[in-house]
């Protein structure tokens, strides 16, 4: 069986943000995006691919499309595909996004 | 841009495993299964869909193929296609997992 323990992969690094992947297949990847503040993954689109983030730690600015939402711990959003999305740790602490996404972009 | 409190959709309901659906798309699904103790989600599998259970709160026991562990908080498992796989609260309190699935089963 693959277990994860989530909080042991939550690492980071100075230079960027850190992404860690829990779980892959080539249906859907589950990575953990860990950022120090200031740090950020920049707004990108996926033509065929959704995207969940889900805050597991911390507080970060998450942009879909046009709008920019600040989302704590345990709040989550859909990036469908097609649409804009990034985030970015605009707090003074470290956070932890997860990021699914399917299907997975490098089993096309 | 669709958010999601993930807290304010763990609900229970006393007859049975409850489902939360917290996100779908034609590509995946993510719900939240309330389980309060001794409720289930008998063992099953799906053919071409990838599955990953995450505990959010409590601790369950999750079966896939023919072993189980007990997990916790913060504690992932993937189930990949074919592969049976359940979840059962066999503690004294109440649990919450969320189940991503990928691609979504009902839009084959």
């Amino acid at each position: 069986m693959e277990i994860c323990h989530l909080p042991s992969r939550f690492t980071f690094s100075a230079d960027k943000m850190r992404k860690a992947n829990l779980f892959e297949t080539e249906r859907f990847f589950l990575d953990a995006y860990c950022l120090l503040p200031g740090q950020e993954q920049k707004a990108h689109s996926h033509a065929a691919e959704d995207k969940v983030y889900l805050v597991m730690q911390g507080t970060v600015a998450v942009t879909v499309g046009d709008e920019t939402q600040t989302l704590g711990k345990g709040m989550a959003v859909l990036a469908p595909a097609g649409a804009s999305h990034g985030v970015k740790n605009e707090s003074g602490a470290a956070a932890v996004v997860l990021a699914w996404m399917a299907p997975h972009p490098s089993f096309k």
